[in-house]
């Protein structure tokens, strides 16, 4: 009874947050500017609920009279969700609510800081996130290092012990590659990639391919534009992904593939954990290693574009024009070290993570003071990428993610990276499935993904999920050798040097 | 202190039903169709919460501690919320479990029922729904009839016994001119109203018109698309409206200003009731009497049309082809018998209401048996349209409400029709706003609105605001004469007979 009453609450919780998500996305992708006031409020409303619901004392005794029972769908749930209970009641109300509040002004003072190129602006807020973030990782616990508290709120299990060497491995064995492919020069007209491609074309064409090559079909799906692209579903039979249109139409396609990339995984979340906190990804870093699988290792692909390159044809003829598979290929794969993380290629995007994870690392110990942090950032960018930032808008200041006090975050960005091909190899040890990837059939894949990651939802840790289905811990490996393979061929440099 | 607390909880409930209509809108919008059974689920957890936090004990308190205050708009908040509150808790959650339920069975017969042209099907839920109606009506309590405690849902303070000789008056008046007009024959070439108007065309210029004439701007909010036109919204700055298309185009044209008079009113709806009960339309029947203005007073006038035409035929050239200002509102004004209420013209409608309303009354009281209702209907649709339904699909079984459980609604359709003109002669008698109609300038009219009919939310019973706004009591007169003058000219009839 007692079982059957807390799974009433979780489904109850568990709508309220889908609820907060619709207005979000709507917010995003619909809603009439001045409704921003009022729909703050609503949002609010509705996070605070199902805080309160999930964690008042009947919850708690909800937990407490579960026991332990045999059944594997409600032992999961309860592992889940004594956890989530126990670090949600770890942070008292006064808590949440200065850091909210502290939130809201650093945000602003950030879109003030970077639109005006003026740092000092935002330092203080900074150092008060910091100050967050320390007590948070007090108040939560933690045995290592306090940045460990933080990173588990996005990387369960995950230390910066295990991340530290993960990413010094990578580091060495991808930076002298980066140089030699920057010696080589280019490998394709790039020029290719803003030829005119009309913006509902764009969109079209990247829906079609989501639907054909991924499987994310309108039944239980949809496409809208929005500034930043994201994803986001309100149940597994209702999943919802932006994107955007630029002249430079890589990113309407690519983006989309990412998007949907996340999508399938929510798709593929078994249905036995509706409605409850098990349904959901394992972690960011196993969600982002799908959603870089689908934009990259196959929408990046060469046997991607043989198979879908008359499609594209067909959408934009102008874009085409004179072009092979291979060149396109080539031209998709631009190497080009650059100021801005989002806008990174395969082989440059780690260093802007490595980079600011370091910085992090620095900060919370408090090795680098707040406002040493732009001269460190910039001599970080000279040394991974050659780089010097003209100006910290385009420097220090570029990303949303310190000023939303989401520190810990960084690293689940390369992690995804790593893990996607580790994933991605071990599915084809199945030689249906090595094959369909070489032809761009990906139905046996998806299938081992839902099999292997998806259906699990949250119920593995990702670091039990990841030995599972791969045979080993996270790994550089993998990845490492697959951006020399991909781009020794592309940019036809000797094999490992 | 516990006013304060209160209307952070009347906030609460407001955002819980605000998130509730969101899911609805979205659901008749955009969802895909997967999507639905969860939705239906967290629908019902937002609604069952909202109902919880509305109607638990320690709302009781906070509204029985917070007196009798001396501050105007804590005192309209207090007396109307004090009203909901009260009939809220006069009905036992197990009705209102067993009546969702028995809704919820009769809306599946509903539709089997009208596909498959067979009214036993519906009959013993129709039955239900009646018994369901009448104990509603005796845990509520009414004074006089039943009936008034389920209109009372709908139109506050209103009563059988006050719609009756409204109702018999209207019938009296207009059946007459109805006949004059049917034997007059056509007042123009009616083809017009079908010729080719490109979809997003339509839906373009209606939008512009909603922006130009009426003040709908996209600032605050929306136009989508829908099976079934309506209009919600989730704050007085974030409203949406819905529309059709269909090959007859004024069905989009009108469907949408018609949304637009709904949306003007909560526009209108003074800030100071933001998140409380109050705001809110004060009546089904005020509300349609603004949506009706905005669709047949003002849409649907000879100075509308001379003003808009030009738009018309640049969004539309080959719907104008030939045609001028005055033979186009000629068409848009055919009157013509029909046996679907949400088809009918101005001078028909209410016949459609008037029979519903009899029929109502005449079940709910056991004069009449569910048996024998097809055979009525049919008797009372010769009687006034001269019309016989050739099957009940197209008569009985036409209307979603009664399997809805809403009896006593459709009074409110007709009242509103009265209202709409009763309220335009009122603002009329200021010169500039008489001016200003001649136009189509609706600046001053709007503003006659806003003053006299939307600031005040729910915060005036409905038969105070009409005699407050007009002067008098609600009554048939106004309209009567309106479609006399109107159809007479546009018939060609002489006056008054």
């Amino acid at each position: 009874m007692s079982m059957e009453e807390l799974r009433r609450r979780l489904a109850q919780v568990s709508d309220l947050g889908a609820a907060a998500g619709l207005l979000s996305w709507d917010q995003e992708t619909h809603m009439p500017e001045e409704g921003a006031r009022v729909r703050g409020l609503q949002m609010a409303t509705l996070e605070g609920l199902a805080h309160e619901l999930f964690t008042d004392a009947r919850t708690a005794e909800l937990l407490e009279r579960a026991g332990d029972p045999s059944d594997e769908t409600e032992a999961a749930i309860l592992r889940v969700t004594r956890r989530d209970h126990a670090k949600a009641t770890r942070l008292p109300t006064e808590f949440v609510e200065e850091a909210a509040r502290a939130r809201n002004e650093a945000h602003h003072a950030w879109l003030d800081a970077r639109q005006n190129d003026h740092f000092a602006t935002f330092a203080p807020h900074l150092e008060k996130m910091l100050d967050l973030a320390r007590r948070q990782a007090d108040l939560l616990g933690y045995e290592e290092h306090p940045y460990d508290a933080l990173l588990d709120e996005y990387e369960p299990g995950m230390r910066a012990s295990q991340v530290e060497p993960v990413f010094a491995d990578l580091r060495g064995r991808t930076l002298p590659l980066l140089r030699r492919i920057v010696a080589a020069g280019n490998a394709a007209d790039y020029g290719v990639l803003t030829r005119p491609f009309a913006p509902e074309a764009q969109k079209a064409f990247a829906w079609r391919v989501a639907g054909e090559a991924f499987g994310l079909k309108p039944e239980f799906a949809r496409q809208d534009e929005s500034a930043h692209p994201f994803q986001t579903n309100f149940s597994r039979d209702d999943l919802r992904i932006t994107t955007r249109v630029e002249a430079y139409w890589p990113a309407c396609l690519f983006g989309t593939w990412h998007e949907t990339g996340h999508a399938m995984y929510e798709r593929g979340v078994s249905e036995r954990w509706e409605r409850t906190p098990v349904s959901a990804g394992a972690s960011l870093g196993v969600h982002e290693s799908q959603s870089r699988m689908f934009e990259n290792l196959l929408a990046r692909s060469l046997p991607f574009w043989e198979r879908y390159f008359p499609l594209l044809a067909e959408a934009a003829p102008e874009v085409t024009a004179g072009l092979d598979p291979q060149t396109l290929y080539r031209a998709v794969n631009r190497v080009n070290p650059s100021l801005i993380r989002v806008e990174a290629d395969e082989v440059t995007y780690n260093f802007h993570v490595m980079l600011r994870f370091e910085l992090e690392l620095a900060l919370l110990e408090g090795r680098l003071g707040v406002n040493e942090l732009p001269e460190a950032w910039n001599a970080k960018m000279g040394e991974y990428l050659g780089l010097t930032p003209p100006d910290d808008a385009r420097g220090v200041l570029q990303d949303i993610h310190w000023s939303a006090g989401l520190i810990g975050y960084f690293p689940t960005y390369t992690l995804g990276n790593l893990l996607s091909v580790q994933l991605l190899e071990a599915a084809k040890k199945d030689p249906a499935i090595a094959a369909g990837v070489e032809r761009a059939e990906y139905g046996p894949l998806l299938a081992w993904l839902v099999e292997n990651v998806h259906q699990h939802g949250r119920s593995l840790p990702p670091a039990e999920l990841i030995e599972r289905a791969t045979g080993r811990p996270l790994t550089a490996d993998p990845y490492v050798a697959y951006l020399h393979e991909k781009y020794e061929g592309i940019y036809g440099l000797k094999a490992g040097v």
